[in-house]
């Protein structure tokens, strides 16, 4: 057994150099495929990803089971919901996390193999993370939905956006890597983005590095089809932050010795942790009830439990970590200017260090707190927050509100128990 | 003579109504022209306009003049510098103020026949006002530059930025009035801009509305050349934002009794303001020197006094007096994120509300502080403060820095005095 002192030094530096490795990663977004094109297990499974740590179809929440209903129905393996929902408790589906694929997305997260995924790669590396596209607001996959219009609609990404995207993203590697998502997310800090529940200034400057790439490349109808529908939808830079962040966690992940969060991810059951030192195990808890908002006509009664891939935000110092950069969602979800620079506040108290590349106007350009460490979790008791949609706890109809969601304990306490037996301490 | 209180009634009904109008102005942006096609004095003068009070050739400060010069050699009324200057000084050519002909422009302001101008209306009006296109960073005429590249861009606006624009402005007003201003501002203050040096947000936004217009209705090649343009320069919306204020101002001006002011603007070498119940009459004063961050090599003693239109930004309740919104900007001069609010405080100890639509995210988005009364600004001898860049005070250099200028006390002193006289106290 080492030292306490040799032990808490080993902390320390491992500490640093995974979240220097999380600052530094450099993101490019530089494809877009069907995911059975793309995404290596697809060619061997009848499979559909999901958002979160792995879960079996008996346990999956309302919501979840709603987005693979419509994922069943998109390919075309069942006519009706009905037939859809026999299927998927057949077993002849295979089930697994995105995350065991390098893939992930908001809520659900469900990926089916022809469903079109962006691809992106840290500057350097060959490793690929995937994310599905995303759908907008009203009744959606991501939120459970399943109507004719959600299954249309994915037909319609598949058939031109994703196309289109492909020809733009082609084009954008011809003289560069491709599109770096870093400096649009660093940018969009400055104007009012949290980079989770508000992604208005990273929809408008993704618009501005793809639209002459798009224009340039797709035929005219095409393109302004596609133009307008992600020009219709303030959210649709959301998954591309998710992978640009999924890519970020990742460079910081297993650092022997390192106490830093690597994911916080949630299937709408359980919410799950990593943790850089512990390799690929998930600790996890039952997910709860995020505390929010709700549209008209609806409670916390109707909610699912919190759910989807996009707290790999709150994990690389983004969304309610970054809450001071945007006093917009704090009122959105019923707060004030002063509550958003709280939660940044209430991120200091676990992080390790400020961010060198996202920063906070109205901290003075400081940077958001950034590498949550599970000791400083324990001894402080403060758990992160994250921002988040929240989806009806039944299949089939969709967002019913955002609100904020405060993670639980026992994640933490299980990845420091595991810690003290893997290192011996 | 009056009684003091029922004037001070007379006075504080005048502004409120001064002030709503400012506020519930609706300038709708609607077409694109060169200028002597729709500002009907071109086609009785061979005339050039610029920015702030009228002013004689010999008076005017040297970056007015290489704005002047530049115009003449884009017009082709002379083949040198020397011979153009010359030109200038012959009295061949009518020098006005383009708000006699409502128009304006940032810095010189200059506008000559063949130059493009944009054109925008208050919604339910046929009253037109007029901008020129913004030309980007480096030496531009706006600030005094007149080499072939400046004149080169000049003429590439004319043939083909203008009929992009023109085209897909066409294309906007086919369904619907043309492109609303106002929407745009707002947003923009909720995403970092104050509108005046920071329009970052308000170009993306606008390019957001324009994109589809252009690409539907345009040449692809062409197309794409506007559109990389205006995506290169994140002030181009920074003109836009002036049409839209000289509506706003417009439409709180002529009403009697009202001490609100509704112009303020500068040529170089005076800074002059009007006020709303006293009519056409400029209140003047030398220009000052701005306080700001030179570029390097240069320093306060290459610079021009403070020039241009663009004050009529701060005369709405944006620029300064919406600094609160954008630490960015307070950083660029050399502030911090607590100067910024200062500098909302400043406005607010010299004005009569707060901007209904106008609202500042880390003021719990309370409005910015709008409608400047003179009498407030002699009681707490507090002037306006305004964004601005600043020009070389040479012809044919152009910009050297950026900073803040604080208004001279003579204009409103002058104002008040007249006032009393106009209104017989």
């Amino acid at each position: 057994m080492e030292s306490v002192a040799t032990i808490s030094e080993s902390i320390s530096a491992a500490n640093s150099t995974a979240v220097e490795k999380m600052m530094n990663a450099e993101p490019i977004l530089f494809d877009v495929d069907l995911a059975y094109k793309c995404i290596p297990s697809f060619a061997t499974n009848r499979q559909i990803l999901h958002a979160g740590p792995p879960i079996a179809w008996e346990q999956m929440c309302g919501a979840l089971k709603g987005a693979i209903i419509g994922a069943i129905l998109y390919e075309g393996w069942e006519e009706t919901p009905e037939d859809a929902e026999k299927l998927a408790a057949s077993g002849e589906i295979a089930f697994d996390s995105g995350r065991n694929h390098s893939a992930l997305g908001p809520m659900a997260g469900v990926i089916s193999p022809s469903m079109p995924v962006f691809m992106a790669k840290e500057r350097g590396s060959n490793k690929v993370a995937f994310t599905n596209f995303n759908e907008g607001l009203g009744p959606t996959l991501r939120f459970g939905a399943f109507d004719k219009d959600v299954i249309k609609r994915l037909e319609w990404m598949k058939v031109t956006l994703a196309p289109a995207l492909k020809a733009a993203l082609k084009s954008s590697t011809s003289k560069a890597e491709g599109i770096l998502l870093k400096p649009i997310i660093s940018q969009a800090l400055q104007m009012g983005d949290e980079c989770h529940n508000r992604n208005q200034a990273g929809t408008s400057l993704f618009l501005r590095e793809v639209v002459p790439h798009i224009f340039r490349n797709v035929d005219r109808i095409d393109a302004i089809e596609s133009y307008e529908f992600i020009n219709s939808n303030n959210h649709f830079f959301l998954n591309l932050v998710l992978v640009a962040c999924k890519i970020m966690a990742d460079a910081a992940h297993n650092i022997k010795y390192s106490t830093i969060v690597t994911a916080i991810a949630r299937n709408g059951t359980e919410i799950g942790i990593k943790v850089s030192g512990l390799g690929d195990k998930w600790f996890t808890d039952q997910a709860a009830i995020p505390s929010g908002l709700y549209f008209p006509g609806y409670s916390a009664n109707d909610a699912n439990p919190d759910m989807g891939d996009s707290t790999i935000t709150e994990t690389v110092g983004l969304g309610a970590a970054a809450m001071a950069a945007s006093p917009a969602i704090a009122k959105f979800v019923g707060g004030s200017a002063k509550d958003a620079l709280e939660m940044t506040n209430i991120f200091s108290k676990i992080t390790i260090t400020k961010h060198r590349h996202f920063t906070i106007p109205y901290l003075d350009f400081e940077g958001s707190p950034v590498g949550i460490d599970i000791r400083k979790v324990l001894r402080t008791g403060i758990t992160p927050r994250a921002n988040t949609g929240i989806a009806h706890k039944l299949p089939g109809i969709g967002q019913i509100g955002a609100g904020i969601v405060t993670l639980p304990l026992l994640p933490f306490k299980k990845a420091l128990k595991e810690y003290a037996t893997e290192y011996g301490i």
